[in-house]
């Protein structure tokens, strides 16, 4: 066993989670994903491709017909996209992997924005990369901000990868159109990829300009074809299919050829049967994502409200994602506290340092619900927690 | 873009295909699957837990009923394995990536027993290692064996993983047991950990040994538990289910929690409908398996004694995997043979050199099919490429 592999945390979430374990009144809010299953018409799609038998492998790109769909898709959000420029990944971790994969040798370096969802950096230490960290910091209000000047600095003409997630989980924070545009002309000049996690792209809570689509400002909208930059999407978010391990990706045409083959290399295709639904729920996205914003809108107005009015939280409410990011006074160790609100109190929230060490003494709290009466009925459970166990009232 | 990587070969399979694009009539014996479908009843499992709605991650490892339903299956067939052994993952392929994740540093060696499907030794490649190849070799009849001491005496303290893939594809060559014991006892010597591919575990065609099931021998029939030994399975095979990307591993158990990390950082777990339909189909496996073994005989014995009676065709019968494994006297650049099979006669075959020099001058044939009737007009093709283009007759 490597060391890097022995050394690398387990998920602090899952920690949580197993101490709710046998508990059946918890209320989950610790995993990124809404508790609203995939619509009905999307996994008909599935089940007829599956009744017609299509359990054969499929191209290591993807269908084309999926290819072509997300590059209409991505094009109608951003500027075009061509399908030569897409890859189906078996899941948006997927193709941060084979993305990493293709770029990173041994003791490459890294810069990526913090705190982030573990994986994004555990994928450079898995591949011998060496990852510097640049923290966003939360101002007095629990809003997180870019230093954009500290990130610039850090990419240097050794920074083989910039690693970006925006939309952020956890924090919500969203990357300008400004900053995007300062953060590509510093990595052309230093020769940097921007390998940019894009997959809440979608979850914006920004009013978008007159006539445009409401989703978060990408790099797809400033870049040409050509740039060092890879864009990952995923299926999981704003179509809730999470567990059909879905994404793709969009690359240099360049690239593509050399994806294929790692994709060959991890995982060969995504099944014949998830992809056609993929195609589906793109078709239906100018029906079902707007809904979904809406919903996901009411949430965290919800929520974000119940927990301001709670004495001793900090919370902001997020500009992207699907998370509340909070804080409470005089609490700084995450874990032991996400392990006393489940264990005390049936609520499940995940700790803020299982995204690093910057997320440490806030908790996440995942806000896509079917019901927003489920997360007030959250909120109540941290406001009586907070009555016995903080010491106040 | 890494040099490693731009150099990686592409699949030459898929080059071959290529060639036969837009013919309609081609006979396609060159990807590693059947041309059967999954049976309808382990399709109408997934379909069940699609319309019930089962559209949520699942646990890293995989659903514990599955974990425990391979534990059951494997045990069935070796020494006892326990579910604390077990890991499912999203295909054999990636079951080979996290293992060889967990288990290479850059820089460190690999010794792989070669001709072997490309997938296996592009992994290390890919993860920075030095791979050490160790070739079968054909006798004069096209059967091919290993030279153990060869292969003990490549394996030393620097060796860090020794990769087999018995039986063999490309070219069903199968590890006995006296060898697997030989290699098993130098291995701990050593303190190299085996990687085992066995997803044709089940597709053997010496007669087991009485009351036995038919199953190639396999490492776990003779290791430990906490033996340096990773077995890698596949439910594409034995149970038709290549499209659905499914496979599992067994690894000692204090393996089992980093691998999960790694599962967590690659593809997160596989899709729980496609779980719940390999829960089912290892319980049909009593009925199953046997009657596609049958089958996969008969397949085998019509093309092998049919391209036997060709003149200048040197093919042994496989003794495990879906494959022929042929040469034809006088055509030593296997790609641009298979090119010309598939463009001017229809055939299309896998060009032996996609599986490494040592297969250069050879043909893969799939045997996998429904119909042998298929299998003789591929036949037939081959005879009349040979009348107009090699010469004879």
């Amino acid at each position: 066993m490597r060391p890097v592999i022995e050394d690398l945390p387990g998920s602090l979430i899952r920690e949580v989670a197993n101490a709710g374990l046998g508990r059946s009144d918890v209320l989950a809010f610790w995993f990124g994903e809404s508790d609203e299953m995939t619509p009905l018409d999307v996994r008909e799609v599935a089940v007829e491709s599956l009744q017609a038998g299509e359990t054969f492998y499929s191209h290591n790109l993807g269908l084309p017909e999926l290819r072509q769909a997300i590059a209409g898709y991505e094009s109608g959000l951003h500027r075009p996209v061509g399908a030569d420029r897409v890859a189906v990944t078996s899941s948006g971790v997927s193709a941060l992997m084979v993305t990493q994969q293709a770029l990173l040798d041994p003791g490459d370096e890294v810069v990526a924005v913090v705190p982030v969802w573990p994986n994004l950096t555990a994928q450079p230490a898995i591949l011998g990369a060496r990852v510097r960290r640049v923290a966003l910091r939360p101002d007095a209000g629990g809003a997180w901000r870019l230093d954009l000047d500290e990130l610039i600095d850090a990419v240097t003409p050794r920074t083989r990868v910039l690693l970006v997630n925006s939309p952020n989980n956890p924090t919500g924070w969203t990357l300008s159109r400004a900053e995007q545009q300062a953060l590509l002309a510093h990595c052309r000049r230093t020769g940097t990829w921007i390998l940019s996690d894009e997959v809440y792209e979608r979850l914006s809570y920004d009013l978008p300009e007159a006539g445009r689509a409401l989703c978060a400002p990408s790099f797809l909208d400033i870049a040409e074809p050509d740039d060092r930059l890879v864009v990952v999407h995923s299926f999981s978010k704003s179509f809730l299919m999470t567990g059909w391990r879905l994404g793709n990706l969009v690359a240099p045409p360049a690239l593509i050829e050399h994806l294929g083959k790692l994709l060959e290399f991890n995982t060969s295709c995504a099944p014949v049967f998830v992809q056609r639904a993929g195609v589906y729920a793109l078709a239906q996205a100018p029906q079902t994502v707007p809904r979904l914003q809406q919903r996901l809108r009411a949430c965290r107005d919800v929520l974000v409200a119940a927990l301001q009015a709670l004495p001793g939280v900090t919370v902001a409410p997020p500009q992207g994602a699907m998370y509340a990011f909070l804080r409470i006074e005089g609490q700084d160790d995450s874990l032991a506290l996400a392990r006393h609100l489940v264990a005390a109190h049936g609520l499940g929230l995940a700790p803020g340092a299982a995204f690093g060490p910057e997320g440490e003494g806030w908790l996440r709290w995942c806000l896509a619900s079917r019901d927003p009466a489920r997360l007030r009925l959250g909120v109540d459970r941290l406001a009586a927690a907070g009555l016995d166990h903080f010491g106040r009232g």
